[in-house]
């Protein structure tokens, strides 16, 4: 999608230098647009870990592109095989909820598997790093087509007044390499001149919504408000809310979702008002091996310090702000899970379906 | 409660002048603790419409007297009568959503206005609105010792593991005279020994949570944990809460509860993880008027930089940081309205009762 007007993708190989990756580094957004440079493997386990990138998907690319990186230090420094098997142990604890983390590191590790020769394993890894990528771009892209069967069913009904979408955290086009998930169907669906509203949960501690949601939003001409996390359930009170889509970092079989600490507040409050809540994902964000999110999902517990200080701009600059006392104790959950029983249906690249074992398997018989 | 190990109310008769009123200054909690003076009644309905002074019964001890300040005024500006109901008016129109702003003022009003002689219309209005105070203290005290009935019951079952508290927004001391309202029932269990433990949700937009009560709780030396607004579901889900206590701004004649936008959704997950959801409250706080909450209670809505920009303390001083594009447009409600079939029950000074007609006219049956 479009930054000042042009066309990016969140990471890239740089055109002259094929052994350098570069990624927009987000933890500065909106403020400063500034681009993250990944020479090697440690790069991109830092810049997965501290969230230079992050969104389930974009990691998972970050962490093919680390794995290719991985290939060129094995050639380059005479490492033995094992040393790519370890830098993958290495990425994939960089962050303990995404699934895509693992899904990409083992197609990483299938694609060299079998390849001695260091110069053809390099050239294997970027190969299917960059195929990855590629992949991921389709996927988010019939996602958006799916789901914009859902806008454009509500817009009918509207009859011309705006379809009011609410979203958390950012499953955007920066959370992934271009489209979204959550944000693929109300981008097609702007595309395509149905009127449309979105309400971005600013999603606290690192306002994500707040900063890259409301970003995307605003770069690309799509009409949104930027709300507090406390605010959609009385939106949904008085029918000001349509439909929620989010996306999410982990699913189970079963359907329940891990996303974003405070998605399953969201659900909550869009099953008392009737209001339909999917969720928008690439299949390879289902964990096929758990069935019970709330027992079985990892959830991240991230640095206390997110929640006592808020990030923004102030006298020229980023800044972190103090809100609380300074010996004021604080714990920060990355994420929650919303069990399947409060998700209306799942939006993945192959149809939508609903959020159940059954749902998933007549999309995806091969995994039956 | 205690200030630095000080005994404090959060406002007072200046001793040497009795023409000044003085309360804490809590925009700037708890980075700065500053003393604001009102000497007029302008000055009293600036402190509430600014949040200087916050929450619904020290907003209506404020109110009360701002018009005491105004009574001196008619007295020494030569007045007439009329000017009092005027300023009433005024003060009526700082803050929509708080009913106990209204019954202070009506209670003022009744106080004065049979009385032509403006000496003795300063004396009865300083009178009256010192009533008020030392009420609301009583009151909050009674609050707590009810609650407390609900903590040791807990405590009983957890054999001397910390009852878990949640609390939204800041209901504590600081939104009253002394005590608070939902932090009462803590404030005494503590006292008594009680090992107590509370959840304070950060309560964005203007963080109330981190900034008064994680500020109170730290200074009364009760243990508690700063959460962002979307971890109260987390915690819920995983068992790690055993009861919720918020306050009101308004609560209808049918246990309709209104109070700081987010209180709703904390209810949606206390009731899906069948957790007691109690709302402590005097009864000034009740609305006998009106039945339906979502319908009838005006909602405020507040300027959006309350959303866009944090303010925290950075580089020495109380700041504010943008989050968002500077373009991006935002909307801030207040309150929202949590149904009464979500309420567990309403801690009153008259003891606790069912969120409904029937339970609330059971404690107060002179309003039958």
């Amino acid at each position: 999608m479009n930054i000042k007007g042009q066309h990016h993708h969140t990471i890239w190989v740089n055109e002259q230098n094929p052994n350098l990756i570069q990624a927009f580094d987000q933890r500065w957004f909106p403020h400063q647009i500034e681009v993250f440079d990944m020479s090697t493997s440690d790069a991109a386990a830092y810049a997965i870990k501290e969230m230079v990138v992050r969104g389930a998907p974009l990691i998972g690319v970050t962490a093919a592109y680390g794995m290719y990186l991985a290939c060129i230090e094995a050639k380059e420094k005479d490492r033995p095989k094992e040393y790519i098997a370890e830098v993958a142990t290495k990425l994939n604890a960089t962050r303990p909820t995404a699934v895509n983390l693992q899904w990409a590191l083992n197609e990483m590790l299938n694609a060299v598997h079998s390849i001695s020769d260091p110069d053809q394993r390099v050239d294997a890894a970027l190969k299917r790093a960059n195929e990855i990528k590629e992949e991921d771009i389709t996927i988010c892209n019939h996602i958006g087509k799916h789901g914009l069967n859902l806008i454009e069913e509500i817009a009918e009904r509207k009859q011309g007044e705006p379809v009011q979408i609410l979203t958390h955290c950012n499953a955007g086009w920066l959370a992934t390499i271009d489209w979204g998930t959550a944000t693929s169907p109300v981008y097609q669906a702007h595309e395509k001149g149905i009127p449309v509203h979105v309400w971005v949960d600013e999603t606290r501690p690192r306002n994500q919504g707040a900063s890259l949601t409301a970003f995307e939003l605003n770069e690309q001409g799509v009409p949104h408000t930027l709300i507090n996390d406390n605010t959609g359930g009385h939106l949904m009170q008085h029918g000001l809310v349509d439909l929620v889509i989010v996306g999410t970092d982990r699913t189970t079989r079963n359907g329940d979702v891990a996303n974003k600490i405070g998605t399953y507040l969201k659900a909550l409050a869009a099953h008392d008002n009737q209001i339909p809540f999917y969720v928008a994902l690439p299949s390879s964000t289902i964990d096929w091996t758990i069935k019970d999110g709330l027992k079985e999902i990892p959830i991240e517990t991230r640095d206390e310090d997110e929640v006592k200080y808020i990030q923004g701009f102030v006298d020229g600059s980023v800044k972190s702000v103090l809100i609380c006392p300074e010996s004021t104790p604080a714990v920060n959950y990355g994420f929650d899970v919303t069990p399947a029983k409060y998700v209306t249906g799942l939006i993945t690249e192959r149809g939508i379906c609903e959020a159940s074992e059954k749902g998933l398997l007549g999309l995806f018989p091969e995994k039956a």
